[in-house]
């Protein structure tokens, strides 16, 4: 059975060393000492290894089931909910009018890749009611924060996001639920959403749903989409719970993954739902919580590699099979560890420069977020908004391609469900789907992403790695040649694919379009490189000052330099993919293929 | 629920129009003239989709079960099974003495991809059936052929190999089975072997196990194994089947995918067993099966990729959301079709690119494997040798991916079992693993096959090319620019990689070990370029000629034109890897990961 040891000295390393939280001028930021954020990180280390881990297994091979309209979750789950409830887990960075902590949204980061990793289905059902309350909180009236807000920071009742309908997932604007007015404020909502993950289950009295739908006479279209409040009870003012509305579980859907979590069919019939926001501006409301959401499925991808990451090492240290072609590294046993064959070796790097390095990205990703939320930074936030496709689509992208190397070091164990190596892959496989499937992320990134505000962030972005080059060149000639050269070649030519959309995008959009998935792991390369540079210069400068733990940054330097070295050279490729336009991709008449 | 169309139509076009099999020398092949290989395929083709291709969900849903040491197949295996038996088509290519239609290998190969395609759990009873036989056909005794080969052919008895032990894998001198010598010729065979395929089922009326043990006494390690035949039921005299021989099944494994092959834990308990071929040399017979299997292990990743394909395909014709944005394509309907989109084309592309290149990879192989064998022809035989680790590695890698990008067509909907998607995706998986996981086959390249006849194969492969370049240049100006100055880079990468290993991997190992996995896909994407101009050749003759199916020819150029353009070019970034050598790689200790 696999285990999962939070990677607590990474985080603080991150923190501390390399993001230098306390030095920063965000709001809130000061509190956040090594000791104090250690404190947080050991607790919930702690509850992901001990509570949450132990059950993804069990989640996995019991699934959920669906009975008389009852979803029951897998054994454990509720009281090892009720455990993270009592922790106030869900709350760490929800406003203390609501009962949460008010930590950073960093924090929460943190914490939420070690829960995510010990256990994905499960923390889903947090991780949903955490957004459906991002949106309450952003979007509702002080009356609907104040009947649904302290209850689901608590995650006593939970939520759920529902977009998709059975012929529409990406366009919305396809969308059949139908609400109508009721003159009294309400609506009745009819219609049917579907993969409404933690849509029905029983670890909470009551499930807030925020739906999209369409009001009827309404604009046509996307134009016409609103966001409603549509809770599985309705709520008495006083708090308490009344009748049971209208939304009813269907169907659960049977899955290749995340079985611990229910994805549900909801038939909404005329349920009552209350507007969220304003009339017809569903999307920009929903948008609050899919933001938010894709930086988390962006860390499940890292999450569910670290885990599988961990497990590969250590069976690659175990496993004795062949023999050290430089001679033997076990010679008084039958045979050398995995861990002495180069290819297991290099496997094993891919993985643990990925892992680090995105885990670097996301707690940078998470500061901008913070900035922009606690400084109302507009800058901070035009550049999270750049990143967010990059890391949804980049980090699901190869943190599911790691999960896949991990098992592969298993062998045949790896395919067999005992070792439980095909689950990490498995649950993996959804995170570059949901929120948006990656191919909708690179859009995003290229369509969108790039030109908005006249293409300043992206200029921000270029100018910010530009300038980190020039502030450390020249005091350290391998650090110069192991990093700064090589991150400079990446960017160069991630500059040079963002001229080539520039100059023949124009002409036609496809041409940029067909590049889309490329640029956006070339994005993502550039952003572990800058990551890595980063690393190794804080890294460089403990061991310079005579660090007690030398090992841990000799390390860092060590897998830094192998992910310039292997990895990001990808960059290249991805150029040369980009700048073969749309002339072979879109040959081909559809009717020819 | 998924569908699959057999690609007799390709093959036809490979085996006439541009491996031109008529105009060989090889023996036998005189016959294949087109109405004859069409028949064959159009039959084969049909009942794959027919009768195999619908029991694929099935076997997935149900798997195979084992109550009181009987394993049941999923509902309508031993049905299609005895379709399968009547029609003939597991003795195709087997001697006529034992029943078998003495048909090439190519023949095989080709009627093997559609049964994979259809139903790979299902076929590996079939083809595991034939590896074996094929051993008995190169090793047995005149009288084990006789006694087990007429059945075997027809598939009336079964085979498996066994290999794995819970302990050792890829390192068979850590066996730990022995065969006690019972002075009568006989062995009683005691040990647990794990993960065999269709090792007990309930479809033959007799298993014939292939088991590699140690005779007692024998030489340590990989020196002291023999192989042995172990049949199910004992079989007299007379060809009629006698007692229960001491093997059982102890478990079925709980798997990823292929739920419809019973993959059985066998315990052997002084079970009877017979030498096949000399004493401790059972390594050399057990790899005859080795080598076929491992192609028939390639062929799969294409066969899954190519299922996953289709149906990614028609999702994407079928699926309406969003608009093109160079202008509606469906402006009456609610929106356009997915195939509209540029990434979706790009996803649709590589798969295309990659299954008509990898197909026409396989089956130029096979026809090496038929002059080896038929013309006993040395040359062939070892660069088929070679490329055997690339068609295996390679392919399997690059057709998991594929299935994987298959199943992102489909978004969600990709991701719930209903729609077959995920099947192709955990089906294809095991192909990377077993017959030597493909760290192994990339190990098998560059330590041994590389430098095999002193280094003679990968010689002539380079001349190959380059003779192939030579002949084809200055025809057509076009086809000079899309596909041999491509292919002439591409190729020039991969020799710049060996000459890399040559000077550096004296001096240590690792450096050349630290990129073989890069080398084997560099390889594998040279062989599928130099498809590729093959094709792209015998496409443009077809249409000088004046072609009747001009569309076909020019889908294949566009196709072409595409994987030079977007796939080829990845040779680079394997060189770059391939050239930084052990450094990165081998730089952290075993403690410190």
């Amino acid at each position: 059975m696999p285990s999962y040891t939070a990677p607590t000295k990474d985080m603080q390393f991150l923190l501390h060393d390399v993001l230098k939280i306390t030095e920063t001028d965000i709001p809130g930021y000061d509190e956040l000492e090594p000791d104090f954020t250690s404190a947080i990180l050991e607790e919930a280390g702690k509850i992901s290894s001990e509570v949450l881990q132990p059950l993804n297994a069990v989640g996995d091979t019991e699934g959920c089931t669906l009975e008389n309209g009852v979803v029951r979750t897998p054994t454990g789950f509720k009281a090892a909910f009720e455990q993270v409830k009592e922790g106030g887990w869900p709350g760490l960075d929800m406003p203390e009018q609501y009962g949460g902590q008010n930590m950073p949204y960093l924090i929460g980061t943190a914490v939420g890749e070690m829960f995510s990793a010990a256990n994905q289905a499960f923390t889903m059902y947090q991780g949903l009611t955490h957004g459906a309350a991002s949106a309450i909180l952003a979007h509702g009236t002080d009356a609907q924060k104040d009947m649904y807000l302290p209850k689901m920071v608590s995650c006593e009742w939970t939520g759920t996001m529902n977009l998709t309908e059975p012929h529409c997932g990406t366009d919305l604007g396809l969308m059949r639920t139908k609400a109508e007015p009721q003159g009294d404020g309400s609506y009745k909502i009819s219609g049917q959403k579907i993969f409404i993950s933690s849509g029905e289950h029983d670890m909470a009295d009551n499930i807030v749903h925020l739906v999209l739908a369409k009001i009827v006479g309404g604009p046509e279209g996307i134009k016409g989409v609103s966001l409603f409040i549509v809770p599985k009870f309705m709520v008495n003012e006083d708090g308490s719970l009344g009748a049971r509305n209208g939304v009813t579980c269907g169907k659960i859907e049977e899955k290749m993954g995340i079985h611990g979590n229910s994805t549900c069919v909801m038939n909404y019939d005329e349920a009552t739902g209350y507007l969220l926001g304003e009339e017809h501006k569903g999307m920009r409301a929903m948008f609050t919580m899919m933001n938010e959401a894709r930086l988390g499925v962006g860390m499940q991808g890292l999450a569910q590699a670290d885990a599988a990451y961990q497990n590969a090492l250590e069976y690659a240290k175990d496993r004795l099979q062949g023999r050290d072609v430089t001679g033997a590294k076990n010679p008084d046993g039958p045979a050398d560890p995995l861990i002495v064959h180069p290819d297991i070796r290099r496997s094993l790097m891919d993985q643990k420069s990925f892992v680090e390095g995105a885990r670097a990205f996301i707690l940078w990703g998470a500061t901008m977020i913070d900035r922009a939320h606690r400084s109302q930074d507009k800058d901070a936030d035009g550049l999270v908004s750049l990143l967010t496709p990059v890391i949804k689509g980049f980090l699901t992208d190869q943190g599911y391609d790691m999960t896949v190397q991990a098992q592969q070091v298993y062998g045949g164990h790896g395919y067999i469900e005992e070792w439980g190596m095909s689950q990490f892959t498995r649950d993996a496989r959804i995170a570059m789907i949901y929120e948006g499937a990656n191919g909708v992320q690179a859009l995003d990134l290229v369509g969108r992403k790039l030109a908005q505000d006249g293409g300043k962030h992206v200029m921000a972005f270029f100018d910010l790695v530009k300038s980190y080059a020039k502030e450390n060149a020249g005091q350290d000639e391998a650090f110069d040649r192991d990093f700064l050269e090589p991150l400079k070649a990446a960017s160069k030519d991630l500059q040079a694919a963002g001229m080539y959309f520039m100059q023949n995008g124009m002409k036609n959009p496809n041409n940029a379009l067909a590049g889309s998935t490329d640029f956006m792991h070339m994005f993502g390369h550039v952003c572990l490189g800058l990551m890595w540079a980063r690393m190794a210069k804080a890294s460089m400068d403990a061991l310079k000052s005579g660090t007690a733990d030398a090992a841990f940054h000799e390390t860092k330097l060590a897998t830094g330099r192998y992910y310039m070295a292997r990895q990001l050279p990808a960059t290249a490729l991805h150029l040369t993919r980009i700048q073969t336009g749309a002339d072979t991709v879109m040959a081909l008449d559809a009717a020819n293929f």
